[in-house]
């Protein structure tokens, strides 16, 4: 097929090229209908901000260009369906979940998944078996599940329908996924990745330079946020199915009741595009990004406080497109991002240890002369040097369950306490910061102390989070149970 | 508050003005990095195709910025809180329907609901009863459900938690809600209206020229379409919070869920101008408007074998940027359709019997100068006259409810007929013409004759469908269980 193509754009814009009138939905019509001041941001946009109308398909019963867009990316993936998102990864892993277990089945969940996989859990009423990732002591990065955990659960959960992995991760740290991914199917198991950062992850010539796509490595479903690394609108991702293990039609339902269904053309389009993007890439291209991504990691040298995470860690490599920067001072982070904001230049994360960066897919685009000079500016920032307290590494089981599973919580009495002293209660609420938007505390989990330790780093740190309450001023909601007594 | 404003989208302008440099997703780097041939049309909108970053705020812990575009939106619609959706009005429902019943509790729904109400249904695992609504025999148009029919409801199920309408209909038919909100509340049900095509209908000088919004009529929860009849970005959407009886931190809890964690930015800001766009409007701009609808109806003068749908039918009042043409004769809507679109005019919505309009919220880009005389025309193809088959209106109960709940279904075997042979069995699969995306016949339904006359008319009329299966050629899904034999 010919990845050059773009039959969703090319035709949403044909379809503007012939002067249509509007007597249709949106109300905007074509852009003719707008604020004045808004109009030079978006003017171009709403001529292709359209609807099902004839000739421009039907993203939930896609037979025309939708589909045709569709065909391309699933070729360029080698997979066996793509399935286009206009609800961000989000509602790919929530269709993933709900597709491969019903409620009351049990599944395996990478205990540093994104939120939106626990949301899956919640909404599904499935129940998990929280499987822990490995951590890297030297840099306190998260990286991915172990063959040894997985092989661990299986053997102590025989009943399990599916494993929810998370590659690479936020940091574009990937292992070789095949040896899980054989343990997982010798299990009967379902391999579910969210690939969320791993996108454009199809150029392998087996160097190791770069993470390997877990389409490679078999995994049988897999969500892509196309927005993240490669250049699709936000909110753009996709859905491949990899095997027949997959019930595509129940994909599809699941996917017609997430998802709008007026979605927006301008971010299936640009799914379309940015699939051409990727699919125009050749092997040159791909060598002057590793290099130039080699450059920007060479050009950053590590300072008395702080030091860039390795390209390799153990079985994981780094994807040469992000740039993590650790340090043990408290504070430093935040400072080197907001004087990085000063100069313009804003950061994809902080966390109170670690910053990252992202760098563009297009060597041309590195400014690698521009920027390099400032940053070791910057990260130099010179202070008093700190121990780093790690209790935090006192942690954690590496097989876990939740207290109660979802529905018995919906009835079970909740009350808030003062957070610092809710060690050993169960909480009643998710913590999440965002981003990484990747859950700290469960609703459903017992509170131990690493969960406070790396709470209060947070709160000292004004990191943001998603909550539905004020857990912060208010105190945390617990569920008041037996053992659990004020 | 000075509705002027627009804080969202001046932030995302000023930011993009300060030329940053991106060191974040989304991949397109600030539009840096995009496919040469698609760089007209997505150039300027990528500039604020932002994310979370310093200073713009997060949908989901909203405190910024975008909390300020939320509030301007409540004010405007004199709520006690707004909130943006960028999942549509699909994920509002679904999120309206999850907070006000949990799983195992009674809800009546208006039967010619949107298929996002019924997939919240499914996903909350609830018990509808369904409210027919009423039908206009003269033109054939499902309108809204009557006083009567709720109270009977009420009557028969003391249980039921909240009742969901649909109001204006596509069609834009709004009656005054007050009495059926009155009849709802005393039996303390929750009153939840999809208020897609109603976003504009703030308006209300009692003059009964445009439907009243279901706000005013005292609703508790309403989800409105701001890209239906407002200038917003396809996808974006209100959920308006008009009373203490809806838990607010459910509310955010389940949009938090069921929405995605990198919202898109345009839309979002495309809300805020949406809403600034409306806040501006003036006495004088909506009497225009309302003449210039009037223009367009006068103009547009019955034929033979058409009429339009008139302004007032019963109770109920059409939105005067609405306009229906109904017809008897077979394949003449179609017709109408291909030819309107021969000349570049594109219609909202065609069935078997009627082609419906929507005009611009702006009197100045009425074009009735132009269009009308076209129209007339185009409308007036002579054909031979066919009486109505009214054999649809020997009809429907009032009140109905499903043969199986939901989660009993996904247990039950199934076989597929043809689906012309299957009266009196089970529906294993909802049908849903789309547009309107209401669906014809529900997962757990029995197959009336009704059903199958429509299902022909539509499937000669190559109407699109949104089903899983292609039940045309492959037969329909039923469910094979007692007194449902073969």
């Amino acid at each position: 097929m010919d990845q050059k193509k773009t039959p969703l754009f090319t035709k949403l814009y044909e379809h503007y090229q012939s002067s249509p009138h509007s007597f249709h939905v949106p109300g905007h019509k074509n852009g003719r209908v707008f604020l004045e001041e808004a109009r030079s941001i978006y003017d171009n946009i709403l001529q292709i901000d359209q609807t099902e109308i004839s000739g421009l398909d039907d993203l939930h019963d896609a037979k025309g260009i939708i589909d045709e867009a569709q065909q391309l990316a699933a070729h360029l993936y080698d997979v066996l369906e793509t399935n286009f998102l206009v609800g961000g990864s989000t509602v790919g892993n929530l269709a993933m979940m709900m597709t491969v277990a019903d409620r009351g089945d049990r599944v395996f969940v990478q205990r540093n998944s994104h939120q939106s996989v626990f949301h899956g859990l919640e909404l599904g009423g499935v129940k998990p078996v929280f499987l822990e990732p490995e951590w890297d002591n030297a840099t306190g990065l998260a990286l991915g599940v172990s063959r040894e955990t997985l092989e661990r659960a299986v053997a102590a959960y025989g009943d399990a329908k599916a494993v929810f992995l998370t590659h690479p991760t936020y940091e574009g740290y990937g292992q070789d996924l095949r040896d899980i991914i054989r343990v997982a199917h010798e299990a009967e198991l379902c391999v579910c990745v969210d690939e969320a950062h791993g996108a454009h992850l199809i150029f392998d010539d087996g160097n190791g330079l770069w993470p390997q796509s877990s389409l490679k490595a078999g995994a049988d479903i897999v969500v892509q946020s196309a927005h993240k690394m490669l250049p699709a609108m936000t909110m753009a991702s996709f859905l491949h199915i990899n095997s027949e293990k997959v019930d595509r039609v129940k994909v599809k339902n699941y996917l017609r009741m997430l998802q709008s269904s007026s979605p927006s053309y301008p971010l299936m389009a640009s799914l379309d595009i940015a699939r051409a993007y990727l699919g125009a890439m050749e092997k040159k291209d791909w060598d002057r990004i590793t290099e130039k991504g080699n450059i920007w990691r060479a050009g950053l040298e590590s300072g008395l406080s702080w030091r860039q995470s390795p390209r390799v860690i153990g079985n994981y490599v780094q994807d040469p497109l992000k740039l993590t920067f650790v340090t043990d001072e408290p504070g430093a982070a935040k400072e080197w991002k907001e004087r990085l904001e000063e100069i313009g230049a804003f950061p994809e994360l902080v966390s109170p240890h670690h910053l990252l960066l992202t760098l563009p897919l297009a060597a041309d685009k590195m400014d690698e002369d521009r920027w390099i000079p400032l940053l070791n500016k910057i990260l130099r920032l010179k202070k008093q040097q700190v121990s780093r307290q790690d209790d935090t590494m006192q942690r954690i089981e590496r097989i876990s369950e939740l207290t109660y599973c979802y529905e018995e919580m919906k009835y079970l009495p909740v009350t808030s306490l003062n957070w610092e002293k809710t060690e050993g209660y169960v909480s009643a609420e998710t913590i999440t910061p965002y981003p990484p938007g990747i859950p700290l505390l469960l609703k459903g989990e017992k509170v131990k102390r690493h969960h406070l330790y790396t709470m209060k780093k947070l709160v000292q740190d004004g990191a943001s989070f998603q909550t539905g309450t004020d857990w912060i001023k208010e105190g945390l909601t617990i569920f008041l149970e037996k053992g659990n007594d004020l």
